[in-house]
């Protein structure tokens, strides 16, 4: 499909010179003497010889373009990241370029390979769920492209991360639960083979031992980040003689299938039952009955990302910079967990 | 950042040939005899040389990566879009590159020239509502990089485009509403500048004159994709005398802030309004009152949008193919807008 372009090899043989030397003359490389260089400029001109700005990052090895790879563009809380990013760097001359893995190693790979081969200056990602292996990541790091992980990251040495402390956000979801009064807590822990999931757990039963209520294995669900996994935890959970009165989720979809399921049975939120989410997704707001969920600031975290890979690339230090950034949660107490505001009405 | 590559240059000086042979010897170009190949194929090895898959593509043309410029990843529309056409075009072996242009003209030029600068062999774009000139989409068809136009479109010979038939969705849209009892319909009608929103308007004054209902222009408010913009609409309109008794919305995030701003006013819906939205956003079914929607079949739209493509790579043909389809949009009734469900409650 491509029309046949002017080359440098065209240019090299209409003058009878080298294609190294109609390079060096065209990127106004000084062991060029000035005459050559003239013209070979003229020629070029001549021949209608467009410069691939492509072709020109090959040689001075920067295009300006970084990649960012995401399980998915869809979830608020990726896009909201990728926001942050593009607003630190497009005043700064670079471009974004999108990838997504749908939380597949396979397409994480290929993605990967695709952004190294146009050449792009850095790379942010967040890995996938099904993640078991890291050659392609050791691979970019031998090429020497710098990455950046943020939310869900792997330990490399000299490679910084901008996560969340996603042991903390379990904490205050789990301690505003008992302050509502609960103690029977149900916990949806999304895949606990994640780094972040597992601390949020981990916060969740740091929290039942700071105020002294037993943890009960039976009230931990494994869940995945989809609504009808949220609707099967709560028939699992109602299925116990002894049921839960809060129900804290490591995800807003799964918090948003426990409320569908609770309503279906009858059960009055937060009257009965209390429910927070995880990640403050646009839509827990929406609600007619709002969803409490805990926000992981994810505009900061992509700036914050951005900033850590700026100063990586500035200059051309040969030292690698590893910053470890662990950003605070916020948690946004609404009608599904808030006992309080009922005393108003 | 970069290390020193060995590069063609290297190999050329190093064998006393010209890099171009060292290029054509690597590319197993017959011209150069089998002694030279093998000699440049045995001191690239000894001397670490990596072909770079970039370099190559830019001499053969094809990256076999495709990139997608759309306004905002995080509509359920685009994102769904996107996936459609990675759906069809990984098994084909092409990856997918992402841009987002915030409807904005100036990001649209950028994004798109990193696009045409990594070498992508084709584009798939939705315009943005703020684009004014084209020279930007001119030059990508100038260098011969296919372009296929999604949603919004814009017209140029021999370029494709798969849209809805928002004409068909306005009308099914209003009629719905009439069915419904209606005769005060409002429309909250989106950017009428925009060719899908002006369809839409169109449809909707259709419907209403083959029922015979006079087209009121005080019932018509452009509007933007925010909610807040939908809770301006209805305070404008409910000063009206004569009050609306349904809204279609050519947006869901308008409906969902019309909804609100109903309900902050004690207006029952579907009772004393009805209301329709516009694109089948997840949300609209999540809701307690889940809101009445046109479908695009964005998944399909893009899964045509890369047959279309991929029809036109295919071989090595001259000829352009233009085509334009047009997909028939989906009525989803929901309780917004669903009267005759009362009767059963």
């Amino acid at each position: 499909m491509k029309k046949d372009k002017i080359t440098i090899y065209d240019i090299s043989k209409k003058l009878n010179i080298s294609a190294a030397t109609v390079s060096r003359a065209l990127n106004n490389n000084p062991k060029i003497s000035e005459k050559t260089r003239a013209l070979v400029a003229k020629t070029a001109t001549e021949m209608n010889y467009k410069q691939n700005r492509l072709a020109q990052a090959l040689k001075n090895g920067r295009t300006n373009n970084v990649g960012i790879i995401v399980p998915y563009i869809n979830r608020s809380f990726f896009s909201s990241i990728i926001r942050g990013i593009e607003e630190e760097l497009n005043p700064n001359g670079y471009h974004v370029i999108i990838c997504q893995s749908h939380e597949e190693e396979e397409n994480e790979i290929q993605q990967l390979n695709t952004l190294l081969n146009t050449q792009i200056d850095g790379i942010f990602m967040s890995v996938s769920k099904t993640t078991q292996t890291t050659d392609h990541i050791r691979k970019a790091l031998e090429e020497n492209t710098p990455i950046v992980f943020f939310d869900r990251k792997l330990e490399f040495p000299g490679v910084s991360s901008v996560v969340l402390d996603d042991f903390k956000a379990g904490f205050i979801a789990t301690e505003h639960l008992i302050n509502e009064g609960c103690n029977r807590i149900a916990h949806l822990s999304g895949d606990i083979n994640l780094e972040i999931y597992r601390n949020r757990f981990e916060g969740y039963k740091s929290a039942l031992k700071e105020y002294n209520i037993a943890y009960d294995k039976n009230l931990v669900i494994q869940t995945s980040s989809k609504i009808e996994s949220g609707i099967q935890a709560v028939t699992q959970l109602w299925e116990l003689e002894n049921k839960p009165d809060a129900i804290f989720s490591a995800g807003d979809y799964a918090a948003l299938g426990a409320i569908q399921e609770l309503k279906n049975r009858k059960i009055k939120i937060p009257e009965d039952v209390c429910v927070v989410g995880f990640s403050n997704e646009p839509f827990t707001k929406y609600m007619e009955l709002p969803i409490t969920s805990i926000d992981q600031t994810p505009q900061m975290m992509g700036k914050i990302a951005a900033q850590v890979f700026l100063e990586q690339v500035k200059g051309n230090q040969t030292i690698s910079i590893e910053k470890k950034v662990v950003l605070a949660p916020e948690l946004f107490i609404r009608e599904s967990s808030n006992r309080k505001l009922l005393k108003f009405k």
